[in-house]
């Protein structure tokens, strides 16, 4: 039997031994006293149960999210879905044939391809200024950009998730300028490649793509903030026009659109308005598509947070 | 000297005679009991002045708006901006050497051109049920479609506005559906395609797509409901699907997103998600072209209140 | 011993043996890994009480809400709550001597008799065509306005409840008609008849008036926007004007006020005014009375969610 | 000629002599310095039309609302609507044949009937206690009730039209007694006749009805304070129980329902929960019948502020 | 071994016999159907800690907040805090060498103390009518502003913190009359002591400051009007000028300058605005410096409800 | 007759020849085609008139806010209020007996002493790099501090407003940090004294503190987010630590409190709460202080915008 099972070929009464990923393990204590972990694992087909290892010890509240574990453990049923009763489990160990990576969700596309497509459009930019500093801000976040998600818990919260969204929303923003030929299309590609870049530094994620919290800085100030203070900065050592500086801080300031949602300003630019709506289709399509992924056709899925507590529906003919 | 004259060409203190369409015209009465004209006039080339004819007579209060006259003023300056003082008007006559649709605001482009890409994007469908619907939908309204506006003074306020702006929002619905390839395109372009169609019934405009009023449907359902009443109808005629009727008027339904704004339901489908940004992307960047035409570059616009009383800016680059 | 006892009459340290129905049951685990069924047990007097059976096995998950069952079990007490602990249970069976039709609460008026007041008041109508169509109507529900509830948890939740509940807003209707000569009665009359009774399309509820869940279509529209459906297509098979056809549906739109609570358009007409407000008395009034029946005189009743979470108040004279 | 013509038969060109009534009164300054009165002015009839008397002095500006004075002045039109342009005007003088009271909006029942019937209920009281003190406080503001107003612009802005008001939701409270038996009728009927009758201190009025402000006391603390505090004070000096007196002060407090319109507590009785409700009915009706009187079947009323700017419809059938 | 002992001495693994406070108190069901007390323990240094008793019994349901226990109990830990496993506990007894009062959280200054500050104040005063009513008032109260806390769980909940937080009121009151020397002393004064007086009335409070319910009148009515009432009754008695009193009244109720938390009336006196930033002032600097004692610095604090859920931070600086 | 005369002192029917200032200028076109000046003039004293120049030209469109004219007119009157009708008037010249100076308002204390204020303070931190940040900062908008006002329309729009709204909250904060002893003194007083500096910035002012616009800076960032980038550079520059960086950044992002007044984040330091109330205070205070400032005795003030529209009361017995 392989070590790399997917959960979805685990069947009832069945005893497996197989590596998986802790997604969440909370150590928690029964009502006689004793211990007991109550974990979600993961598999690397993107798939997840819950798992318990009943009399734990304190030793256990070591393991945590992101941890690749190798568990010896009866397959049961509750509520019609599967569970895992832990009998034994041990961190993966060198020489274990197992890749980490691929029990990590990440984003669909490669990340050097996605850095590159931004380059390119960026070598094809008609303003300099923009250019530059454009460049300048992505090359200092260019190491975090490859793993970092886009959010802890919101849309694109996945490995590179961040570059993900970024990208996604340029290719649509592409399209934008072409259809609206009066918007500065350097401009808004700088808006959309700027816009949620610090990020990295608003979150603190491990290589996985897994933010454990928001940094100091990012609950004192925000991402906004922190980017309209960086792009302050660099177009100081740059030498670039106050123009230029000042469109790009009043395109991040304004992206949220909302007060309530973090943006003191509204958009007072065409290209401020179209970066926020492709902001919100490019969150919202993702989010959409992961919740309706496993729906029966002619049915609704789970309420989502995400998107104001909607159930999503698939029409019946998405067979 | 030619009888159609750009206002931006008329100086002060010259004489002009010019045929000019009435905006707005109001007969006012002056302090001393005396009557006057007060109006809005526009040349053929999208200018519009103030003009004012002293000692009015009652039966001028017979001129309104979109009425094409030929106008015999003194040009004169008041606040920076140019006034007319009209010294006698008379409403066109047949033999004048003028086109009265020269004076009207119209789409940019030819409605049949824009009836034409719908048809292409209908025959294009692989769902035959949407497509019939759909086309059955349009044909009914086709006629009117050619000249009616979006809106009495929102976006698209132009002849034949509602019609070009439901083949902008196509052409951003086709992009849309390249990038997001899980989208349903029949039904998100059907959502387009019908989402306001409507309006021809909640609205009663003249041929040159000025709105007199709303109609007493409009002010009693408004035309998402009657939209989905009349989708009803036509899937029963044609024998639809239910699922299929049902769907498009949920997309209707929630189009506006907002209950405030008309929507008693959010969007269930991507799709509707999708068409709520399409709908709004295309009434805000209509506005905002329009309202930075004329602006100097490092300027801001005057505020609108369709853009919630914003004051857009123009980069001082764009000269 | 009766097996058809009151819960009020069970004491503590008893063994009793009596028909319940199910009013919730759900299969749990305890943290030893065994099953238990936690459930609500209601006897055929309006009482209810908490019942746990301990160490059950999966093939339980069967029993459901509505379910009559023969319990056998003994009366323990927690946090002054009688609480039942089941030794046995089975379904009710055919020779059993109980009817089903005690457990369910009922409208207190016969529905046959609610009915026939209707119809009382639409023969005494002037208005031709508003017969015509309400009474078309009326008779395409009328089997399932015989056990519908007005809503799946909020008001009226009992069997027949949405016909109890446009009985009492019809008699309320037929005073403020006397009140405010000036109104319509007939329309008024109408509007109340038809305002929720396309619930029976938004829901889904057994005989028993109880709703397991929201159609389709209730969740996609909603029973507002499938009542105007309904009335547009019953008027034209009727040959209705379409005054009457379009008043008729603007009081439906309208009868919630409130955008926020599904009405897009607030009432246009004096008595939509009216529908609305009785319509908000009569679900008030019947939620009122239900959390203050038991309660002490000098007391206040428990928070509840139907009534914005306000905790009603006895009068100390109420003794 | 009658001194004492309908507005309605004057016509254009005409001179006419006639009793008016003030209804406001502004003295303004031309452009060119010169002074005039610009006034609306009532018949006796129910109609009011604009007036202007050119060429004002200084003096005329004591003319005030509520003035009778005899118009010399020559009939007009503008845009539309009947104009009278003064040549004389003076106020009534002893030994003219006119009668103020015709010429004053007032309630359509006789108060001293309207007070009858509140005391005929009172006679009717169970709860000693509460008919005690409801009569003691009516007794107080009986003179004031003859001829108050509701409301200085809002619903019942007559003479008595406060008494009227309370009159029309008494005679609603006795039927919604009847429906819903549960209800305490006295403590209903209380919270009717006194839940504004503090508006006679909260407002400064003439015997005419006609308010020119808010006292001071209603700035500082509103009717419904006020009408707290007399409660207090009327059930110390007659001994009435703590439990009656609370009851009727939360009646008092909750009667506006939301913190927004003044009710620091949202209703805790049923009692509460129908007062809110029929005084919203109640001044609803009132305002509606009055808005939709002078429109045509088939047509929309004007804009109303007090129906938060509603246009109200009457259908075409009520011709 | 002392039996006052610290819990933050109490080591893990340890015995100890200690007198602890009962702050919390449930007696709970186990899944095996056993009862055990699940407790919140305090000492009289002002720490907390969870203490379980399993396998009670019914009788110890009589365990409840504010009782003084002395525990004989098992020190162990979980989730990194100190727990207390109960063998034995009982009640404080005549004759053990115990002081309740220490076990109690208390106002960090002197009853006597705070209310002869106030009275000094009061001696002060220029305005005669303002000292009478206020001193009145008070003196009515003395007693329960001893011990009553300012609310249930928000700012200022422990024993004489309605005293204390009135006393830190009025030493900024003092300050902001000598910086804005325009202000009313007197009135200023008088409506910072008055401003919550009623709670005294509106909660239900032990002696040692432990509210177990709001009354049956703070319920229906709320301090704000309980003091209006108070005002107005002692001004009677007293022959207070009405000025004097109606200005008094609205200080108490605009006080909390918005509607939605309970002021029908935004202030109208500049005294007033200042009694509401002063009210917010000491109550929110209260829960801050409590919220960040025991908070690491360079870290954020646990989120707080009175603080609307926010974090606070603590300077790294402030070691 | 003096030539610096108070309008208090006019009189009507007289001729007066005195220095006036123009607080508002609009050149506006009478019905009759005839241009005039519509103005508001200011004394020495602090008052101010409405004026008319009948018969005006062009030319006269040159008179702006801030210039200081001598004016030879006659007192007139009009609805209560005097009026000046304007027969001459000219700039001022060089040689006339006159100071500009006194006819501006100004900060009640010297900007000297008020800068000298400051700077005691700040040699009194005990945090050294407090003490340098804003020392830096306060040093190198010092100049503009001297004549800048605190708002355009709003609370303290006089010269040096800014400067003694700033001074103002400072004597409170030093107060408040006595009272409550947990706060960081230093803190707080960095916070006050560069919670609006950047308004000197996102404003345009002239020397005599009038305001005719904001800064396209100003517009499409605004001064909170100037002040954190501004404060970024010059942490930078000299070297401050990343802590005390960031809490000063934060307490400007949080000082408005609410999102929708321009606050991304509440505050999370005690000092960023203070600091919102001693703004907010000192704001009221001032405008209170200035709309009672004539108000009689009893009565109430005009609305004001900037109190969200209230009218506030004198009591009457500051007479």
């Amino acid at each position: 039997m392989s070590k790399n099972e997917s959960i979805k070929s685990m069947e009832y009464g069945q005893n497996v031994v197989s590596f998986l990923m802790i997604k969440e393990s909370d150590l928690k204590k029964a009502k006689n006293d004793s211990l007991y972990l109550d974990m979600i694992l993961g598999d690397a087909y993107g798939n997840q149960a819950n798992a318990k290892l009943w009399n734990a010890d304190g030793t256990m509240a070591s393991y945590k999210t992101g941890d690749l574990v190798l568990v010896d453990a009866l397959v049961q049923k509750f509520n019609g879905r599967l569970q895992l009763r832990i009998n034994r489990l041990r961190l993966v160990e060198e020489g274990d044939d197992v890749n980490i990576e691929d029990f990590v969700d990440s984003a669909p596309e490669n990340p050097e391809n996605m850095y590159a497509y931004m380059m390119e459009i960026l070598a094809d930019y008609e303003n300099e200024e923009l250019r530059m500093l454009t460049e300048y801000m992505l090359e200092e976040k260019k190491d975090r950009l490859f793993y970092y998600p886009a959010a802890k818990t919101h849309h694109h919260a996945i490995k590179a998730g961040l570059l993900y969204h970024t990208f996604s929303m340029l290719k649509l923003a592409v399209e934008l300028a072409k259809l609206y030929p009066f918007i500065d299309r350097d401009l808004l590609f700088s808006g959309v490649i700027l816009h949620d870049l610090s990020k990295v530094d608003e979150m603190v994620s491990n290589e996985l793509g897994i933010v454990e919290d928001y940094s100091k800085e990012g609950k004192l100030l925000g991402h906004i903030i922190q980017g309209i203070v960086e792009i302050d900065k660099a177009a100081a050592s740059l030498g670039i026009s106050s123009e230029c500086r000042l469109l790009l801080e009043h395109l991040l300031l304004s992206h949220h659109y909302h007060a309530e949602y973090g943006s003191p300003k509204k958009p007072l630019l065409p290209e401020g308005e179209l970066l926020h709506y492709i902001d919100m289709i490019d969150a919202r399509m993702f989010t959409m598509e992961k919740v309706l992924r496993d729906v029966e056709p002619g049915s609704f899925a789970e309420r989502n947070m995400t998107l104001e507590y909607r159930s999503m529906y698939k029409p019946d003919w998405q067979a």
